[in-house]
């Protein structure tokens, strides 16, 4: 398919595309497929408002009628799942079995939202005193902002949103500036959910196109209380005090740095290829991307071996062909921040195998790489510092104890993984005294969490939780209520004050 | 007793109290009491560091033998609770009853924290993939400053501290410099548990006394991911987005304007007890404070005749006496701030009852105030500020949407309630459309949490949660773990890579 | 539509509906529709081993993949929603709106126990030894037989099946003899989602038809777990026993007796309709029916002269017309027993309103009668026993002490209510001096329960529960796991056993 | 100590221990300790009358103030840990070590209970109607009858009666006929526990003592709605029923036969303590006692030839001396069960190692034996049927599967192990398809549960949970409120009902 015919088919109308002034390429080819327009920053205490105007509305619907506007979502997702993950190909230059698991992740966190809707559980809680009944209800908690990064151009969207809506808080969607189309694309198929449930409050579900500006209105606005952001710890770091300065709740979903840890007992096979998937997935652009592979010494150069075997076979090129395993890096700046950092790794006594631009067998235009092994002396600055590029630094080790304390020495928190048969250290590796990180598994790789749980980093990855578990309540806001139907008034702690 | 009496009894001893530059004085009688040494900043990263070291330490003990020493510092503040509350009153100057109240509120939090030493419940989640397990678990985090106000000089602690050991954290104690006796009689206690507890990691308990530097060293060390500070708006204000800035974690607990409605069809003569209970109680100095009365036009005068004729019957005075209900605010700085908001409540158009300053019948050198009721014409700035002192400011409504707007209509968001017998209105007010605030009671006050449920406030109030419900999330990391026990590598959300 | 449309819209084939020995009635006008085949106990065994062999593949499916063919049930109801409504007129005699609310039943089941399918959580639980580690999961139980009574011929059923095959078990149905054509259409919409889910092993959804000798051979087989039935108290006491005998586990849906206390603050006008509703709707033949009224002595005469007028009002006749409130009894025998009852409420003293036999304006052959009203001086047996028709029974008393006790002192414990706008007595009712019910309501009646929490009842209504909360563990073995993952063997309890 | 130290150490009187008709034999030597009185059948309808009455107070008890009794009871027990453990020693038999741990068990669910009590959570749940809200809230059920073994003769009610008083049930205990005299002791400690809370309500704790017509008459009132029952499957089998009869809840805690699997990968060293402990602690008399030892067949010779050498060394003799491992079994009737279950294993095929009687360097009158070791060549009736005595049944295997098959192939299903540094040897033994069992554990014995999970098993081992975890709700009756707040009467599932 032609670009003109997947921008069709996702629903964008040439009215859309054209007209305004924030290009957008393609990675595949850096073509310039659109030029749209930006939402002014002047408009944004507008757009607020109106999203106040529809919690107050949204917040009386009950949570289950909620629900059954996300089922409705889920409804139109599973029907528009070709036209939208094809256009995040497209856009966001994913291969295309990952565009089409993008949308089904979304997909999957409606129906854990639908179920979610008559689920938000508080607690009823024994009193202390007699005649007293004591409850801790979730209540709305207002507009949600959702920042997300061109990565996941819509998932992340719908990890939030989802909850959000269930949880009765209207949502303003600001997704990359490199990724606008699959946006809205997006609130295309969100408007149809909308207008099957009938009666969606104005202002419910936004969108607002643009940069700084536009993301900054959101994070400054007291009538925002929640901005989830996800993205880059330098992001992460000016908006997580901002949002916290004015009383708001940042859900940050930041930067990470993840490693695999192979033990001596490991399925070297499959290992390799988790090592493969999760270094070179989505050429190595998810914030879960194995970064860092710790192996035991007397395996290490097997692996090794077998790593760079397995990534001379890994077919680049363009993303919609069915064989093809390795797309185009966002940008070209992002190929030469690529470049840069394995320039580093060397410097540092590295040695990599990999790693070079790619220009022929593939779509002129787009910024192709071979992915990259760097074997490393020591977990240097370089190592130690995400680079959004499929490089896979390689660290060797002898005890777990040092495997573990080298995993856990970065400053980022996101996800982290062992691979290992032996129970004892797949146990430690879970422990109190094991991985530092939101996620933490055995014998998969770091990447492509399931939404049952929350997911979310430690650290610099910011902390936030989204998804599965109890991420919900970072949506809501929790009420502690104790009501006396006695006709006298105990004081607690057996505090007396009589008059 | 006098004033060495009761040092003596809490187990101070000349060299705690003497020797040092900060001098600390009895809001009784304005009585210097002590002057002790304060930490130097200096030595705060020593203190983080040991405090790190007792982290590497205790998070490996097991949690339900952590509780053991919870329930040791339980059975030990049993034995002292007589000594520890007339030191509150000493050095706090509240009521006999409030000082005894706030040491049973750390034996209830030490019960509870006990029990949770077993119940620190992670999830077990069903895969989507065969051959594999997800669970959710929650490791300690490190080490948890606690930076607590003169107001609860030792309970908040305990809140914290109770919480933050049976999770497994080491806990730095910095208490205001208002009130550091407490504190240093509190550290003895707890060093009497550790005594009989055994093992107690050298570090696991440190108390710091002193200034903005000292509190400084805590909020901006990276070394301490968790800093929970009870205090003032402002205060937190600073803390917060600093302790963000860094990638901790801030629970913070600010301050409250706390209001009731009093509907038609409210029991009055509890309304009365409740109000004056909630409003005058500890001399109107706690965040839960009720600062704001909205009553119905049909019951307003009436209500408030009797609040003017109750309150002219309380007695202010000598807290250690055992029918004062008044005691002293906690300095002339305060009293001044009371007089400063009366004057501007007048100007506003209030009309005063009360609120003068009392100095016959009192020990000389403290700070007595009346109580002062302040019938407002409208919801005015003075009323939107909190004022740390008994002001209670009285509005009137005509319909319940009216009342609950004005509760909401202020920045804060701790505490509220409303008394009615009915049950529509009572169950408004707790639902989506009613109170925005932590805490929202039918038919109690504002003030006297009971330790099982999550305390804390939404907007200025911080949004933190201490002592009940699953509060003890804030003191630990939460781990998402998938677990593959099968041979075969399955992808999430059907994504296929083969290579 | 004919009875014949009906049939065929809903799928049902002429070999489906003839050649049997089992002659199914409508009870709209008593016409024989079908005669069905029966299955043969000797049969049993055979089916109980394919569902058998069926658990040991479907326990293997991961859950949310088990919760995918429930989605896709839930999709196919939403279709079939109009047919299967229609037929549950036809085959139950229940009016045409309530038929459509009980296919939406099944949808809304559907959608929790897909959400459901990622939320089957056990615990994480801290170990009190070092280097171990606890957790509690729930696995699937084996094959759940499920006996329906006709009131409900087919939510019932979907209730348990959809929390069933989420949950891992097998299911195996037995409706009532009375409504095999509801069951036999659900099946086939089952199977059209079982086909598109693709790979659902063989015997997974089983349908057994027939009388006693099939029941029991589910309530006898070892190889049924569990074994959930709604019926009668008189059928309950069977096949409890007999299946704790031979370590089954029952889940027991079974009579209720369920009373309104109107209080003086009720709104009389909502307690009308809602006494209405509940007492008439289903033509009394909902086991959450509202059987007592238990009305304040100063509103009972207004309360009941309302009734009587309102009842007055009601259209009795053929279910299928949209105008129709009040549709046949299930057979002439259960019109026989309602007037029995009301015969001998009589003779203990009771003034009857309404309760005739109507046969003008009605389809012939039906057993159609005018819901009763039956003012007793006391809480008779009569009054004590469930009679499954439209009697509602009238009670007086002063205080609300007195209402309650009249409430409980029955042998059944399913479903309760009040109605008062006051807050207090609301509470009480709902505290543990209140109903001793199950389901205990304030201002809606007691029938009707969402599908969000437990449903089920105390005493003889048997203890199970089904639907929302936690009522799928009773389709789960719970299991307690401790995992050692060090090198030593310390005991539990500080035991020393050193040889 | 002479048995009349200890008897008189742990408070009994001369009143207390003669002038009954009920002799009560030490193990240790068979001396006759006491001529207790029996509680006459006829006195049984005033003790439930008595414990009906307390609960119609207790249950208005908030629960943690309920907790406070608990509490209390703990420190009892701390105080009184030594006597009480060595009347268990005298009076069960057990050896010093395990019967102090008895009573820290004791003291560790009261440590339990007291925070429970705060933590007895029920739930909010959203309402899918506007204007509605939902909640779960557990209520208190009414007397508990605990029927209690021999081999647990203390801790058993301390599970049971700690849970059930905090949820606000009274207890009934009758203990074992041959182990009265702990119970006594046990109550004495109960009474200045509650003669220190002050107003625990008259039967809130009662002790019953003789055969099977007080049991029975537990069992067969309809005002003890619960009974918990631990003991031989056949006392089970028709306990359960009979309760379930006259619709009270059982909870079962019955017979195991409990099995460890020995993979090829396992730590032997840790697994011959862990065998020697589980198999021979308690004189094989636990309910969780090892019964069966699945060895791969790479390892069971090297294990039997450990095990046998193990088994020559363990000091057999009186309980009392420190350095005593196995004491005498219950009583001859026990060791003549034995001899006949290791004469049938010999018939069978078995090769028996050990199980002789020993009579010299052990106390006389006692009876005393060597535990035994049978190789089987099957797992044969014998094996399949719990003897309560120190026998080991050792069968080989050779693929994981045919183990857990083995496993699983009893009639019993209370605990189970594996020991395996492998993985995925370890997952799928606790995975859907592995343990049949209410424990299964990794790296440890089968005995020897902690407190914080629920403890309990399947199949013929009832399925009756106690302890932690979410046990409590076994002892309170949960009820769904829903509550109308809107002066409308929406219907659940959009019906429609208007007249």
């Amino acid at each position: 398919m032609t670009h003109d015919d997947i921008l069709k088919a996702a629903g964008l109308t040439q009215d859309d595309l054209h007209g305004g002034t924030l290009a957008v390429h393609s990675p595949i080819d850096g073509a310039e497929v659109a030029r749209i327009r930006e939402t002014d920053a002047a408009e944004m205490p507008a757009v607020i408002a109106r999203a106040q105007g529809a919690f107050r509305a949204w917040r009386q619907v009950p949570a289950p009628r909620r629900g059954e506007l996300i089922r409705l979502l889920g409804e139109e997702l599973r029907a528009a799942k070709a036209e939208l993950g094809a256009l995040v190909t497209l856009e966001a230059g994913k291969i295309t079995s990952e565009g089409l698991g993008e949308v089904q992740e979304m997909i999957d966190i409606c129906d854990f939202a639908v179920g979610l809707s008559r689920q938000l559980y508080g607690l009823t809680i024994a009193s202390e005193r007699p005649g007293h009944r004591m409850m801790e209800t979730w209540h709305p908690m207002g507009p949600c902002a959702v920042i997300t990064a061109f990565n996941f151009p819509v998932a992340v969207w719908s990890w939030n949103a989802a909850l959000a809506l269930v949880c009765g808080d209207p949502v303003i969607w600001k997704p990359s500036e490199k990724t606008p189309l699959t946006a809205m694309a997006t609130m295309k198929i969100m408007e149809r959910a909308m207008k099957r449930f009938g009666d969606a409050p104005d202002g419910l579900c936004q969108l607002v196109i643009g940069g700084p500006a536009v993301g900054e209105a959101l994070v400054n606005s007291k009538d925002v209380p929640i901005v989830s952001a996800t993205g880059s710890t330098r992001m992460g770091g000016i908006v997580g005090p901002k949002v916290a300065a004015r009383w708001g709740r940042p859900i940050l979903e930041l930067g990470g740095n993840n490693a695999m840890i192979v033990a001596p007992s490991a399925d070297l096979d499959m290992a390799v290829r988790a090592i493969v998937f999760s270094a070179v997935g989505t050429a190595g652009q998810r914030c879960t991307t194995l970064r860092r592979l710790i192996a035991h010494n007397s395996v290490r150069d097997d692996l090794v071996a077998r790593l760079i075997k397995a990534y001379g076979s890994l077919p680049v090129g363009d993303p919609r062909k069915a064989t093809t395993l390795v797309g185009p890096l966002i940008d070209h700046a992002s190929r030469d921040r690529m470049q840069a950092a394995l320039e580093k790794a060397k410097a540092e006594g590295g040695k990599v195998h990999g790693g070079r631009t790619v220009t022929s067998g593939v779509p002129q235009g787009g910024a192709y790489v071979e992915p990259a092994i760097a074997e490393m002396p020591a977990q240097t600055d370089t190592v130690r510092t995400e680079t959004f590029a499929p490089i896979l630094y390689v660290l060797g080790y002898e005890t777990l104890e040092e495997a573990i304390a080298l995993q856990n020495d970065v400053p980022q928190g996101l996800s982290s993984c062992i691979f290992t048969l032996n129970m004892r250290e797949a146990e430690t590796f879970l422990s109190a005294v094991g991985s530092d990180c939101g996620i933490a598994n055995v014998n998969i790789g770091p990447s492509g969490a399931e939404i049952g749980g929350a997911f979310g980093g430690e650290k610099e990855t910011g902390g936030g939780r989204e998804s599965g578990s109890d991420a919900w309540k970072g949506y809501m806001r929790r009420q502690t209520n104790t009501v006396n139907y006695g006709a006298t008034l105990p004081l607690a702690q057996g505090v007396k004050f009589d008059f």
